[in-house]
């Protein structure tokens, strides 16, 4: 089979394509041709592998040509993410919006020359979820939680979730929406998304770096590690329609856990002069942002897909230090 | 001020022009001038107000243009009906979906650049509610029951209704959506949105025609008046953003009334022979649309604005009759 993943040099997508290459099949078909698309090159490891091949350049710039390629399957996971595209309206427009619609046109226009219609996981986000003052937001956002957003991130995301689903009901493409939850530890340097401190506070200490918090102890949020949210993304691509149920998004699994517990566990981990590099230091920016993002989810349809959350923080963080294991630069914090 | 109707030679935006041209305010401030946008000329009566405009192409073109022009305030009508877009799904993405977005856009460019942001109500739909198998619709939709759309102009409405809340909070526009319930009874000839029939199985017999009726008696639906759905409208213009509540759409006052008891109010306002005129022919297309259409829907936000229901189908007729007052032949079918 034939595979396209957009945001494909990223960090969940160049990690989807580790495993997918690792286990060679996807729902039961050989991996023969995976297409990394992303406007950043894929990492050398990928690129290594025959059965990849790369294209550089912005999605949008992409999808007329893919009009002429058959894929079998495609996870879209390329966006901009939330901080920059509060910052430049346009770019979200274009990054989160037009790319998607692009896509899922040129997905429709090989159906209507007779193509099978491809299978496409949509890495939506908890981001669509927010308070509006007639919705206020339940302290766990379900499945069926009525969403309001309020970033153009979420607003792009919960509107790609509607045109998926309607695509999807016109048989131009066989869409499954996951609403990934905040992928932490990261690794690298920040970013800018407004959740990007949910890594930082984790990573940094453990590179022997201070970190600064910018939101107070308290607050708590829906996260999950790097290899569980990959595995959602595939369990989710191989569900039948009839056990994915409807066509309308669902909630990839989370750990919900403030900030304190998070700090908590690095010290249960890594001990207390690696947690004290850590450093309370309001930012009413992104605080004023993360304020308006759900405390908790929960996520009901993807459990009966199989799919469970990490039950612990620490073991999240010994994840990041497992993948760390061949880079010591990014834990030279931590004592032996 | 300087207002725009899109849609604005369509039934309900021509009403909405006289509503408001016979006014003569908008929120407490005189109108000087009023420009229709359309497809189709704007009917004479309002063309020879001197205070009108028309603008004769579709939507898509105008907008561009519209970046240079100063509106005060937009009534955003225009739209594909549900039918068209089910059978060319091109046409609804171009008039639902690209038409808003540039219209939006050729607004938040005038701020950008330094004007006040326009006020502006969007004519969404009860369409936006449907069943998903994951999401089943409750019998009566709230304000904030979790949109599923099951059309193309479904999503298409609910799509907007979000990039209109976001525009929103930019400050690009003071931006409102309102569901509009179904309208009824339209005057003319039947159209292709597969509501059409809630207002041919009054209008035909009533002109001395056969309808036929192409689901059962019992379905219920939830339906407005053409004027109160004006009234409506101008009331969502009217309101502070405080009152109106949030950025999130709201349901606009819906009767909620079976076929069989549009047919009871029929018989009671015209007779029994009038009555006689409408068969009942199962259409499976229009009924399996109809088959995921609310049953009712309640409006407690617009309630808290001041706006109510009707309470009787008989006075929807006896409107539309007295609308009809000096086009005999519509009537025809009635004993004097």
């Amino acid at each position: 089979m034939r595979l396209l993943i957009t945001g494909g040099a990223g960090f969940v997508g160049a990690r989807l394509a580790r495993t997918l290459l690792a286990s060679g099949t996807l729902a039961g078909r050989a991996i023969e041709s995976l297409v990394l698309a992303d406007q950043a090159p894929a990492p050398a490891d990928l690129m290594a592998d025959p059965r990849v091949a790369s294209r550089v350049e912005p999605l949008l710039a992409s999808c007329e040509a893919l009009r002429d390629e058959p894929f079998d399957g495609v996870f879209h996971l390329a966006s901009a993410v939330s901080g920059e595209c509060e910052t430049d309206f346009e770019l979200g427009l274009r990054s989160n919006l037009d790319s998607t619609r692009s896509l899922l046109d040129a997905l429709r226009h090989r159906v209507q020359r007779g193509a099978a219609p491809a299978r496409l996981v949509f890495s939506s986000s908890v981001a669509v979820f927010g308070p509006d003052p007639a919705l206020p937001l339940p302290a766990v956002v379900a499945d069926d939680t009525l969403p309001a957003p309020q970033t153009s991130y979420g607003t792009h995301k919960l509107i790609c979730e509607h045109l998926l689903a309607d695509y999807t009901r016109k048989g131009y493409i066989d869409g499954r929406a996951a609403r990934l939850m905040t992928v932490t530890v990261r690794p690298g340097r920040p970013n800018a998304a407004a959740s990007s401190f949910f890594s930082g506070i984790i990573r940094e200490p453990l590179a022997g770096e201070q970190a600064i918090c910018p939101v107070s102890a308290d607050v708590s949020h829906p996260v999950s590690s790097p290899q569980r949210t990959v595995e959602g993304l595939i369990r989710v691509y191989e569900a039948s329609r009839e056990a994915f149920q409807g066509r309308s998004a669902l909630n990839l699994p989370a750990l919900n856990v403030t900030v304190q517990q998070m700090l908590d566990a690095l010290e249960a981990v890594a001990g207390p002069q690696v947690r004290s590099r850590v450093r309370f230091e309001r930012d009413e920016r992104i605080a004023g942002i993360v304020a308006n993002w759900p405390r908790g989810a929960s996520a009901a349809r993807a459990a009966r897909l199989g799919l469970a959350p990490e039950t612990r923080f620490e073991d999240i963080i010994r994840q990041y230090i497992a993948d760390c294991a061949g880079t010591p630069a990014a834990l030279k914090g931590m004592k032996p």
